[in-house]
């Protein structure tokens, strides 16, 4: 659950390769953008890759492009492919049953947390790579007019 | 990010301190009902030691008990004690400007992610150690009568 930065990361790739369309990147010109090492890169594309949100070829003109238009992968779809499962989860052992609270803590907190891990999809599913790429754009234009 | 149980962990033994009301309970307890290693227990009770949640004291009758009432503690209070931080964070380096992806994302997506850990908050804020403990107390009850 502590914060990392592979979600941002995966999402500037993702609007990198939303931004090329149909140019194939290559992770050594992601990783410069990103300003990281070319093995995270290809790391977070390997879990991008599993998810079917991108696609990549080898080659001298190899690279990566999105397998996916930018306005159908929502941040939601990012962070399960990068994290995966849902964010809050509950004991991984079985509490002891000779305890009240050891007894109904799972089912208990297990709604809840269900209901927490609802409202973190809804709050995800709602913004889309084109989104962030639309909005990116929109700023750069506006500091362009400046 | 990845789920993991410490969440689950300290809201199980808090909700066994505010059930013991006034009796410190010892981790050794603690970690029985959990059905954890008491060194588990021992380290997130120095986190919610640390955001006074609990307190401590040692000797034969010693052992921890709540330090506000169970009615004002929310699971945000325990993320935050546990956790620390937002959930969604931003890249730790910053990405190269020589792009308008780099030169954008983290302003843009900053904002997004903002938006999300605010839901995250305002749904964990919403539910107390008491309710926890209240809704395992009904449920303990009810299985009893059946």
């Amino acid at each position: 659950m502590p914060a990392n930065s592979r979600f941002a990361v995966a999402v500037h790739i993702l609007a990198l390769m939303a931004q090329s369309e149909d140019e194939p990147i290559k992770s050594d010109k992601m990783a410069s953008s990103v300003n990281t090492n070319p093995v995270v890169i290809r790391r977070i594309m390997c879990a991008l890759a599993g998810a079917k949100l991108v696609t990549s070829q080898t080659g001298a003109n190899g690279g990566s492009k999105l397998a996916q238009k930018p306005g159908q992968i929502t941040l939601l779809d990012v962070y399960h492919a990068i994290e995966g499962g849902s964010i809050f989860a509950l004991h991984r052992q079985s509490p002891s049953r000779h305890c009240i609270v050891g007894s109904h803590i799972k089912p208990v907190l297990g709604s809840v947390l269900e209901e927490v891990n609802l409202e973190i999809e809804r709050a995800l599913a709602k913004t889309t790579i084109e989104q962030v790429l639309h909005i990116i754009q929109a700023r750069a234009r506006g500091q362009k007019r400046n």
